[in-house]
């Protein structure tokens, strides 16, 4: 009998399409025991019991739940979406409503939908990872606006634009953004930068991605509202997900466009629906108010891992400069000039805590000197101690008592690790 | 507040891609209590109790089942998988195995991986209706093959690459069928046919897609070995589901494939990877023989409902022809020439019963007599009330008594249903 798991010289050299990228899969996290401040997994101890709606859903929900069900959604999941985003301001109906295995999900089928190889799509630098492989399995061209601490920086795209178009130069497509406690720099967009971005898509006709996971994880201060609860003509594409509100590993998301945008979304989604057994599940559970006092607990707790980390950054990084995000998972710590992330990150890893370089968050040239950190997944005594770890790879660095081959090879090895 | 509902005249004109096509989605079956005999729903009386296996999972595994988890599936799952098509003779390691949402979704990322618009693909003409939507939305072109009572036929496949080879035209990349129970003629493709497929698969080197939803299902006869375990060379992807063997609501599905097939196709998974959740219970049920439990009494079953339907054929449909098959869902049933399938469709629908007319089984020139009918669905008294109402249809056409501008507005309304 033939072992396929042995490449022998019969082996056929696959005819691969062009898009067919050799780029490696999502490891999981926490192996050996490092410090865990890299992906944006969900608080463990924060993890639902749903067992109690698993069982409804498994047994008295039976033949809804173990059935295929619409590729759109269950129709009272569709109807609870549009209640819950009513809450931040979004009016829409059942029709605009499809329901996806997650963010990720929404944002590949809107590449499907909109981009032909060597299309453009916009993004701040720096910009979520994932959403960039994503991108760049679609073979997206990328433009890279800048952001400041209102946002993408609306004047300098727009000039791009208005050159672009003088010129005659092709226009993108997309605009993909994370406007609520940024990936990864933790920035909330301004109503007013919101607003601009609108405008900019109208004039010259690309689709916005509004990818908001984070939106309901906020500490402090005041929500600004949605791009899709301003967008009076159709130009944005609204993404959420039950994975920061209640759990990963339910795998819904859902999309939120005009209804043409769905039913193409819909056409070239080719997984048999989203299982109804999840949806039925996350629907009951919205509907019981379990996810609102999920939320909340969400953010107790949250807000403590956050100001741990910032303690601990200040004391342990004195020289970073550090944005303190209102909500969200995330810290975009920028180092001194002379600090190289790589190294660092690989360098981290050997004294015991796994972060990112922010090299992985840029589209094109990435900046060298900043890191991703994540207080979403560890205890705050292990932030303490993965800070600590950190402060201790920063001073090796600063004192140069590492050989630099040793630090190229724990720079490569630590790029190598990926991503959410 | 803007309602994004109502597509206003200020909306913009998407500037959708070219394989932005705007089909529409499936929608779901038994509504107005039609008899449902065309799409491939399990039975309703065997869809399996989980509730047990799904509380565990949330409870006992909550920190596996409510997090991200690999891309690639729970390295249980995939060991599981391994040892479940052991028993089919396929030689295989973790490392060639990939769980994904269903099987579909797996031919979803095999066109990602190798299919560049335009690529031809071979197929059987008929074929799985859902495939031919999920290879339109890669742009594909068919390469249409006939099939006999052995299967697709190689020969005149063969006559057709020399033909391409010799006159230096492009070859096609990949090769998709259903060998077991075949969709929608229920044909199992002879150890012969196979053989020579891959054979061809080798020289003029494209990919073959076996997709084996049904191969478990059989009802009497000898099972002849998957084309994968007959692959000695990685030319095969094989795709298998939880959707015919257990539940279509579960969403879990495999690809086995060569190492470096599995890794292409895993960076296209864009969904944050397969729900562990869903996973872990499907394991356990596998792991405890739950499964092989439920696949007896689903052959028990349908064996019961394809007899039904076999006979109900011959007594109120006696110039059909009808193929039985040894398992597997469907029946194919073959016209007198002057019989529209479309007409007879439509028709049937007003007398009660819904079935699918065969023209959407065809990639290019449709045939124009024949009709898939799916026996899963309906309970056996229900099936005999279906296939009696096909045969009233049947009548009313062959007495003329139904005027043809009726008919072909029912044909239409008929060819809107959609498809699994």
């Amino acid at each position: 009998m033939a072992n396929h798991n042995i490449e022998t010289p019969n082996n056929p050299s696959y005819r691969f399409a062009a898009r067919a990228l050799n780029s490696s899969h999502a490891s999981h996290a926490a192996a050996n025991d490092l410090v865990e401040l890299s992906g944006g997994y969900a608080f463990p101890r924060c993890l639902p019991d749903i067992s109690m709606e698993a069982g409804k859903a498994a047994a008295a929900h039976r033949t809804e739940t173990m059935q295929y069900s619409d590729v759109l959604g269950l129709e009272e999941l569709r109807d609870q979406i549009v209640d819950y985003v009513a809450a931040d301001g979004i009016v829409c109906a059942r029709d605009n409503v499809m329901v996806v295995n997650g963010a990720k999900h929404g944002l590949d089928l809107a590449c499907r939908v909109f981009i032909e190889p060597g299309d453009a799509v916009i993004v701040t630098a720096p910009t979520y990872m994932t959403a960039l492989s994503i991108l760049r399995t679609h073979e997206a061209d990328f433009w890279a606006i800048p952001q400041d601490e209102q946002g993408m920086q609306a004047d300098v795209l727009e000039q791009r634009l208005a050159a672009a178009q003088s010129a005659g130069d092709k226009l993108p497509k997309l605009l993909f953004d994370v406007p609520d406690f940024h990936n990864p720099t933790g920035i909330t967009t301004s109503l007013e930068r919101r607003h601009e971005l609108i405008r900019l898509a109208r004039r010259f006709g690309f689709v916005i991605i509004e990818d908001d996971p984070y939106r309901r994880i906020r500490f402090e201060g005041e929500a600004v509202p949605p791009m899709k609860s301003l967008d009076e003509s159709g130009v944005v594409i609204a993404l959420g997900t039950a994975s920061k509100i209640l759990a990963p590993g339910m795998r819904i998301g859902w999309v939120i466009a005009s209804a043409s945008i769905i039913e193409r979304m819909a056409a070239h989604k080719a997984d048999g629906g989203t299982s109804p057994f999840n949806q039925r599940i996350f629907l009951e559970l919205l509907a019981g108010n379990q996810v609102a006092h999920h939320i909340a607990a969400i953010i107790r707790q949250l807000r403590i891992h956050r100001d741990m980390m910032v303690d601990e950054l200040r004391r342990h990084l004195p020289e970073a400069s550090v944005h303190v995000p209102q909500g969200g998972y995330f810290l975009w710590v920028e180092l001194p000039d002379d600090i190289d992330a790589d190294m660092l990150a690989g360098l981290a890893i050997k004294k015991g805590v796994k972060t990112y370089s922010g090299r992985l968050s840029y589209p094109l040239e990435p900046s060298r000197n900043a890191l991703r950190l994540c207080y979403s997944y560890e205890e705050p005594e292990r932030i303490r101690q993965g800070v600590e770890a950190l402060g201790e790879a920063f001073a090796s660095l600063r004192t140069g008592e590492v050989d630099s081959s040793e630090l190229e090879a724990l720079a490569d090895a630590s790029l190598k690790l990926q991503t959410f």
